[in-house]
């Protein structure tokens, strides 16, 4: 099984995020945690799928061949959540994460994980979508959630696996780790395919 | 809020199971835990959301009146999992729990978590439903599956938000909390709707 091939690899995830390594883990990986500071930006004719991609190659493109060992597999990601059409980023204080919550209140959205996977020079890319129901939320709602989570680090303004997502997020068409910001069933089968 | 007005109740949680604790928690309820034994079994001609209705009701009408103040507000559950019809029960051993992941295997099935609410002598039900999607499971991935986590405990043989929930589900569609067990979403609504 792919986890035994994964045995022989130096596996590094270049992400800040708790929850990308919390899902890592369960995946039955083992890894270590190393991050570059890129700019997260990209050009706006790009569709979100195009952004998420984008973004997580040139997270991988950060790093230099020679940080790598020949058995180093470098792992990178980045979310976007979109609203018919409309890229939420991540909100910078309580007014702009009240408005992005407003803007998911009572309909549905996209979420797309763009991952790289990269050995030495060798890139291997793929995306994931899910879409994500809200009901309507109220402004109580929306004060009680930004005051008691602080969503500040989350693209969209909430993260799925705190209170919001549970008592506002009726369904969900997709899979449910892709919107905490990895797709692990992609992953685990891109895996395999990459590294055969 | 709704999470203000529960305060003035005093909540039980009449089920042993872990995930649900966790998940009311989650939703931000205050409450404690307590359980009575019931056969969980009902008629053959009950389809698989009559069932767990059924089950839900049966554990909540296993606590007698004299047993609840005035305040206590009882919620019971039960989760059914079914494939083409045929409801799948908890796994007593490895070899049920094999049998039983083949089935789901490559396709999809339904959870189906019937909740009751109780107040005394007044009972308000309901449920939901999530399909869940698992690729082709390969005989390998379903023996370190259940050498590792032992799923003997779970309607379905196995947990979502365990090892194969990460990396074999590759779509949900409905709610990810349903598939732990609890309807999170349609109980904070439902509440809303019972207390008022």
């Amino acid at each position: 099984m792919i986890l035994d091939t994964l045995k022989k690899y130096d596996i590094v995830l270049a992400s800040g995020s708790p929850r990308r390594k919390h899902l890592l883990k369960e995946m039955g990986l083992e890894f270590r945690v190393e991050t570059r500071k890129v700019k997260e930006r990209f050009s706006d004719d790009l569709t979100p799928a195009e952004g998420a991609l984008f973004l997580s190659e040139l997270k991988s493109r950060a790093f230099q061949n020679e940080d790598m060992k020949d058995n180093t597999l470098l792992i990178t990601a980045d979310t976007i959540v979109s609203v018919k059409g409309e890229i939420l980023g991540k909100p910078h204080n309580k007014e702009q994460a009240s408005e992005i919550l407003r803007k998911l209140s009572g309909t549905n959205h996209e979420v797309i994980t763009g991952m790289t996977l990269r050995i030495k020079d060798r890139f291997h890319s793929f995306y994931a979508t899910t879409e994500v129901y809200f009901k309507h939320l109220s402004e109580e709602e929306i004060d009680y959630y930004i005051e008691n989570y602080k969503p500040f680090d989350k693209a969209g303004a909430y993260g799925i696996q705190e209170w919001i997502g549970h008592v506002a997020i009726y369904r969900i068409d997709g899979s449910y780790f892709n919107v905490m910001g990895l797709p692990t069933h992609r992953l685990f089968d891109e895996l395999d395919i990459f590294l055969k």
